[in-house]
């Protein structure tokens, strides 16, 4: 498919328009890639790398700060509703209008038209991250040149509806399992079960009170609980294995170390024969503190949300670069056939983060 | 396959080498309930009915008493152990020896050699024990002419080496569910965790003190068990249901009703949602108390010790007639490649039954 090159003088909701009728499924960002990298080394005040289909482009002014803006540029599926369409009611529908093309033509028009930002910039224009995790290229480009993601701040702007959201909460996921004996259950007494011996384990879930922590004035709240459980062996044998799978979501102000520490500790006494950890992935500090951060509050106003699920920010969070989300998108309708955004609040986005970065 | 006529004036362990020797896989016992019932037929003071590959043959003496022995026909596939083999420490080898063609020698012994026994006899051959309970040849008689097995007694002649096994314990599966309500586990307090539920259920299982009770002078021992547990959506999803499917074991002085009222007891205020019966068989009283029954352990000798599975007895007691199992083989050694019998059980069993029968 032929594209016209980008015309980075549209304001931001056109832009997201023409984005969205450029289709870039995962997988399928090369065009659209290409497409941002002609477009951003056409601005002289910018310097512009590219890793794979991973776009990054700096300006280079000195300043005492610098913040990143980042975002992805991949859908999932298209599902009918491409090209764009606006309504007589200022509402853009379209796959990619919330998730998160709207993001993506707000960082393009502050690139376009704020040559002299008071910190120094760096944008980020990333493929797959609507797909596994091994893929995402803002991991990507973590791993080969984490030198162009060094920075004081992060905003990433994925559908927020224009508030900001802080940090994330970290995931572990574990696997505990019981031992038993095995025996045939008309003569049950000659082994020993372990689904029953997963009875503690349910107990200390069922008790746990989760914490609330407050972090940088945002309320936390973490969970600790059972997913999966699964344990038998037929209907007449006493079962001699059982294992629970457990996902504990927690505060950023644990490490991830931390977080399993207390994990084993939850369980310690339970009869738990062997604890695995199945997947993990650190929260992320809302860093609100940073005078970068407070300047950035201050100029989007309204206040700011934790993040309770995890995100990209996590990444940025694990190079040392407190991140939040904020962006025009709503994330209820993202990945929906009728995924749309509010044009307004495209603009208010743009116009929020102009005012952080000129005034 | 051609087979001779069966020979009733061998001995017993020659007639089980014999009927070894005559292939019968469950499925596939014509042939060999042909040539029982010719056989018997033969035999100037039985009366013999059929139905299917099923055999029953009954003296019509008049006789006070009337008591069953009782045996399938049919074995588990040959695995490379037929023709049978006698080696010189008097041990007989293959498919069947144990499980039970070496009982049904000792029937056919008894039906040849015994004419005018001191209680009226009713012999049973069936087929299809070995498979699905639906097709159970003892089953289908019952259904079909329970007035064939109308008895004071009756003796299955399963494996049990000689000693004397009385009634049978019932097996009870019921499924216990737990509900929730789903969330995303990143905010678990929206949720309701169905795997949480399930502490309660466990704890009394473990905390549960199965009964032992005594019978006839046969001590039976109860199971309550966790059998299978099952619950979970998704890594990230708080799961909305759990199910534990629970065994009892129960000893035959509990109706089938009363065990479920028992396992409703014992459930009760755990938070089940749902309690669904998803299997039951009633067990069997051993009835040693019965004339015939004490005859019979004062005939065998040795001490008799309760049946803790579930077998083909429990039919029986189902048509109210007490039954046993005293039979030759070994049921360790039954459904294996090295299958076997010792002889001199054999005969002994044979000379027992006898003494009862003629004394």
């Amino acid at each position: 498919m032929e594209h016209a090159a980008l015309d980075l003088s549209l304001d931001a909701a056109a832009l997201t328009a023409r984005l969205v009728d450029f289709p870039s499924e995962s997988g399928n960002e090369g065009p659209l890639a290409d497409a941002i990298e002609q477009a951003l080394r056409g601005l002289g005040h910018l310097t512009v790398h590219r890793h794979g289909n991973n776009i990054v482009a700096r300006t280079e002014l000195g300043r005492a700060e610098r913040v990143v803006l980042a975002g992805h540029i991949d859908t999932v599926p298209i599902a009918g509703n491409v090209p764009s369409r606006l309504d007589d009611k200022g509402i853009l529908w379209g796959c990619g209008t919330t998730d998160m093309k709207s993001g993506v033509a707000v960082q393009l028009c502050i690139a376009a038209t704020v040559p002299e930002p008071n910190r120094d910039l760096t944008f980020v224009f990333y493929d797959n991250e609507e797909v596994a995790a091994d893929l995402n290229g803002l991991g990507k480009v973590a791993e080969a040149h984490p030198e162009w993601l060094r920075a004081d701040f992060a905003v990433l702007l994925e559908g927020s509806v224009g508030e900001v959201e802080g940090g994330c909460q970290g995931t572990l996921r574990v696997l505990l399992r019981t031992k038993g004996e095995r025996a045939h259950s008309a003569r049950s007494w000659m082994g020993s079960n372990a689904i029953h011996a997963v009875g503690p384990i349910l107990a200390r879930l069922a008790a746990y009170e989760p914490r609330r922590p407050v972090i940088d004035g945002l309320e936390y709240h973490e969970g600790l609980n059972a997913v999966r459980i699964e344990g038998g062996v037929a209907n007449n044998v006493i079962p001699d294995e059982c294992t629970v799978t457990v996902n504990f979501r927690y505060a950023p102000d644990r490490t991830p170390q931390q977080a399993l520490e207390h994990v084993r500790e939850v369980f310690d006494g339970c009869g738990v024969t062997e604890l695995v950890v199945d997947d993990h992935s650190g929260g992320a500090l809302p860093g609100l503190s940073h005078p970068a951060a407070r300047a950035f509050m201050e100029a989007v106003g309204g206040s700011a949300r934790p993040k309770f699920g995890w995100t990209d920010v996590a990444r940025f969070s694990a190079l040392g670069v407190p991140a939040v989300n904020y962006g025009p998108g709503d994330p209820v309708y993202a990945h929906k056939r009728d995924e749309h955004v509010v044009v307004e609040r495209i603009h208010h986005c743009e116009r929020r983060l102009r005012a952080w970065l000129t005034t």
